[in-house]
């Protein structure tokens, strides 16, 4: 009986790799080192490494696994291909189920997107749990997403599908995208962003912040604005804006039950939902204004349970 | 056997009903007049009538009906309950489907938004056929759109599913959309907004054009873009970069095959497929640049083909 899976969320940093029983336990969590030197060619052979040293220690052998799910930070076409991964040192131009199974000796592997993948974690054991439409926004160094229509990942036609984070919304933009663009929704509402827009406030005027002359990061801006410091609160609200108008865009297009927000940026809660809340009801359309904005609650083992809901999930 | 089908498309004026085979030959059409008075309490009653005169000219029974599909403008909620729609003189608050088949006497009807329906048409039998994400946008009066994943329309949670028109597009606009926000892309891009922002061009400078002093429609001002005029030049411009933000946005989120465009604005041709297609590329995340946009093929026809495919669909 396979009643065991593992879920691998590949990072730039690290991998985050989780044992489950395939009704969705979490067992057993651990991280593995990336090595991305070379374009990452022991990333895989240390993944594989990992999962069998797991399955020594708990005396599991390959007919005990459901399979290995991962999630991987680039696009990934038909469970399988994964194109380039640019924070992974250009790793990819390969097949990554099929190299990682043969790693394995067989085992069966699926590979998704790992915002991709993090929805899937969230409307399988997390806040959206039982949802079958629902989008979620991962604020993090970007801004990732997941885009599920019918209980499934949309994925797309280009490899462009959840790409949220370059969602136009700031045409009169003249500052670039790491995407090349102008006006990404990424440029202000990443954690990156809110530092750089946070910057440019302090630099436009003279008003009074705690945040003046500091070095900070997004948190700090978010705690300062939640205790009230005036230029941190203009800055909530333009991050909060931006990120409204592209909200407002996505519930015109496929009408969610529910958003979910993501990543390190979420972690400010109230203050933060309440913010993208009050804009969003501002640009959205009046039959989804009320679509519940919340804030997921896997956070960092969204990518794990997702990429395991990869592999044990309904169509797996 | 069930070889015949019937697909009515319901316009503000008139209703549009098509003969087909269930295999999607269009055997005859023609047209029904929409009567809105009383709240459209006829609405309903012309329709069956329509039908089940075409059904004795051509000595059909109900034994030879797959069923009738239709189309209306306004949202939908499970092929069947029609809340309101604002252009039909309030009509609204039914179940549709239920209603014209009691009519009927018992034959299968299905219900659609109109412009949902439309672009259910063009993957059966139009543009894009054979496509499984695709997605229309319908610039008429206003600014309809249908999505498309894996072969069926995304209806989305709360009835906002597709409703491209309300897509925002310019936080910075002051005037108002019919639907209560600003800056919705329907004010930009729709016939109606085409002919707004042309005067608005025309108020605020003194910059000659074949189109000042006249009274002119939407047509007018892209055929004079056509002809080089500046000022509509301009015009086009400025509404195809409100379209160009729309359909990024769009394909950021669902990454579709290909964008139709249909509706009485998209009869202009290559002058609007060349402006929207070189705004889009400029707004557009890098993988899906590309993507296709092309004009819908059905014209006025999409609805009937679409109301049809409700009907004798794969899920019918």
């Amino acid at each position: 009986m396979s009643n065991y899976a593992f879920g691998i969320d590949l990072g730039g940093t690290t991998a985050k790799v989780g044992l489950f029983t395939t009704s969705g336990a979490l067992l057993e969590k651990w991280e593995v080192p990336t090595d991305t030197s070379n374009q990452g060619e022991n990333i895989l052979r240390n993944l594989a490494k990992a999962v069998k040293t797991k399955m020594a220690e708990r005396e599991l052998t390959n007919a005990d696994l459901a399979g290995v799910g991962i999630g991987v930070p680039g696009p990934v076409k038909e469970d399988r291909y994964v194109p380039v991964c640019a924070n992974l040192g250009g790793w990819g131009d390969l097949d990554v189920s099929d190299r990682l199974s043969a790693l394995l000796d067989g085992v069966p592997v699926k590979t998704g997107n790992d915002a991709n993948v993090a929805a899937l974690g969230e409307i399988w054991m997390g806040t959206a749990k039982g949802c079958s439409n629902m989008v979620m926004v991962t604020l993090g160094t970007g801004v990732g997403g997941g885009v599920i229509v019918n209980g499934n990942v949309l994925c797309g036609s280009y490899g462009a599908g959840g790409e949220i984070g370059h969602i136009p919304v700031n045409p009169a933009e003249t500052a670039s995208c790491g995407c090349g663009k102008k006006g990404c929704l990424e440029q202000y509402s990443s954690a990156t962003g809110i530092v750089r827009c946070t910057k440019l406030l302090l630099e436009q005027t003279d008003e009074p912040s705690v945040l003046r002359g500091k070095d900070f990061a997004a948190k700090d801006v978010l705690d300062a604005a939640r205790d009230g410091d005036k230029l941190a609160v203009r800055e909530l609200q333009q991050m909060a804006d931006y990120l409204g108008i592209a909200l407002a865009s996505i519930a015109a297009t496929t009408d969610p039950e529910m958003f979910l927000l993501g990543g390190g940026v979420s972690r400010a809660g109230d203050v933060l939902t309440d913010a993208v809340t009050a804009a969003y009801q501002k640009f959205a359309f009046h039959a989804s204004r009320n679509t519940p904005i919340k804030v997921a609650s896997l956070g960092n083992d969204a990518g794990i349970f997702g990429a395991v809901r990869l592999v044990v999930g309904a169509n797996a």
